[in-house]
């Protein structure tokens, strides 16, 4: 995915449909020059608005596509965009279910602009069945009460921290945007079922026992949809630390709204730990990380207060004031 | 994929590899002309054994790759032997995750001796995310302490058994065998892993309030390799009713010797109704299969009266002596 980068928001309501490119312009900021809008578009990621044959002018290389709709599908509306910015000159990149070069339309007008197209949540290669044999090295797996709760930056804001007190640690995408971000991982979501945790131990080699793996969770042990997703990601990663994942104030499942409650965060982490102790029977707690983007300061820190006295974990909000704390709790208890 | 069938054993050591074939054996016999089988094969289905030329004489139409091996992959040594079948005038058809199709060698004779490949644990459809929401109709699951340990059978046998009962029941296969046996379903452990859900709730649709969908349980909860699939069709399926299913005197899980005992029956059922009520709060055991194949009779009672007593529900061997118990209970009780 060659940069500088031009990204596509579509007609997304807010920022929860623009996780994709809102996350590549969080860690990823100086590879991203513009944003690309449709009218009704709710998000402004505070990048200037471009046209296409601007931002070829401006050196753009490709239109990422940073939209996560439910089903990973390709919006009618957004084709006659995406082709016009192919004759423009960009290339085009996503990391949806559906491919951009299964769609005819799409995939005549790279043809014939000769531009690439990168369809970046399918796996380049194979898997086998999970073996479920401990690997040495330790592993910290992010895993949250919901879907898009901050499992991707709590993960990144680990390896930050990590990295920064010298300390040996890999930040392991488990999607789209995390692979966007970094050029590596893969999207675990779109493996075969049959391979998920095959995928999962892939992702995490064996490795120095002081090296921490830092693995991006998906979905929700207590999720209708992408459970079995979770739950093979879970034995796959073999996590000795489970940091779970909350935003503060949901109080239903995203999207399943009057059907499914958003669940505690000591259901949350229960669940987890439970399961992990399948393929780790060491596995534990090791922190809370909410998203309090939300509140003002007095009530994040009274959040961070309730989750720390519910779980007795430290608990940051990693994208406010960093995951120190956890990284202190690691080094101590792991 | 067109019968009568020749089944190909290849090398398979023992039953457990060749459950497709004795699957197809079992349940649609009239169907299955002969048997086919490289040295060393340590399975005797019964059958005639029959080479290529004598089966197409006596009117073989398809030979059906009859071996479930992990990672379901093609076996180098089955090659020249499934291209002479297609020269010989046999169609092919298999359910592995390795496409015949993609093989260059069998795609190459397939086109030159104008025969046909059936690859059938790919869907031939998409699938969205979960829903979640509870569907009428009655629902019940086979699960497993293990894979491969008479799941397919006891759905199939309560099928069996309502059927003869005059009751309104579907069958719903979930993997290659019960698609081969049937002409139906979907090969769960096959779909694009953030779908497994969603495919589990488009294979048992909303039904009469009285209808029982008898779903094929695929892996276990508590298997390091294929729990991911499970779940995802505990929640899509949204059971009222689990089977727990076992294999007599099994103590590991197959394959995984040294690394993982098998759970206990309690163990197995509990795990599987703590899940399946995030999407059926009413869901509960309904009884125990035993594959008691390895006991002398005796000792088959004995094992079923343990289970009885163990979990506090009716035990069948539904292969053995039916599974009318399990059926008079759920028409009482459920």
């Amino acid at each position: 995915m060659r940069p500088p980068f031009l990204l596509f928001l579509g007609a997304a309501p807010d920022i929860g449909w623009a996780k994709t490119a809102s996350g590549l312009a969080q860690w990823r900021g100086e590879d991203c020059a513009g944003q690309y809008r449709l009218p009704g578009c709710g998000v402004d990621l505070g990048l200037p608005d471009m046209d296409f044959a601007t931002a070829r002018a401006a050196g753009v290389h490709t239109l990422v596509v940073g939209i996560a709709n439910d089903g990973g599908f390709i919006v009618d509306a957004w084709v006659p965009h995406l082709v016009a910015a192919l004759h423009a000159g960009l290339d085009l990149a996503a990391g949806l279910h559906e491919r951009l070069a299964d769609h005819p339309e799409i995939a005549a007008a790279a043809r014939a602009s000769g531009r690439s197209l990168l369809d970046l949540r399918h796996p380049d290669r194979s898997f086998r069945p999970g073996i479920g044999r401990k690997r040495p090295g330790k592993r910290l797996l992010t895993v949250g009460t919901d879907c898009a709760v901050g499992k991707k930056y709590t993960a990144l804001s680990i390896e930050r921290e990590m990295s920064g007190r010298g300390m040996a640690a890999t930040f392991c995408p488990t999607g789209q945007t995390g692979i966007m971000i970094t050029g590596r991982g893969v999207a675990i979501d779109s493996v075969v079922a049959d391979f998920i945790s095959g995928a999962a131990e892939w992702l995490s080699p064996a490795a120095d026992p002081q090296h921490w793996h830092l693995i991006e969770g998906q979905g929700a042990l207590l999720h209708p949809a992408y459970a079995g997703v979770t739950l093979g990601l879970v034995h796959g990663s073999q996590p000795d630390a489970i940091v779970v994942c909350h935003e503060a104030g949901r109080l239903e499942l995203q999207g399943y709204e009057g059907d499914f409650a958003c669940p505690s965060l000591r259901a949350a982490l229960d669940v987890h730990v439970a399961a992990a102790r399948l393929t780790n029977p060491a596995a534990r707690g090791a922190g809370v990380s909410i998203n309090t983007s939300a509140l003002d300061e007095a009530a994040a820190r009274a959040a961070l207060r309730r989750a720390e006295d519910e779980l007795g974990l430290p608990a940051c909000d990693p994208v406010r004031w960093g995951a120190g704390n956890i990284v202190d709790h690691l080094v101590e208890s792991f």
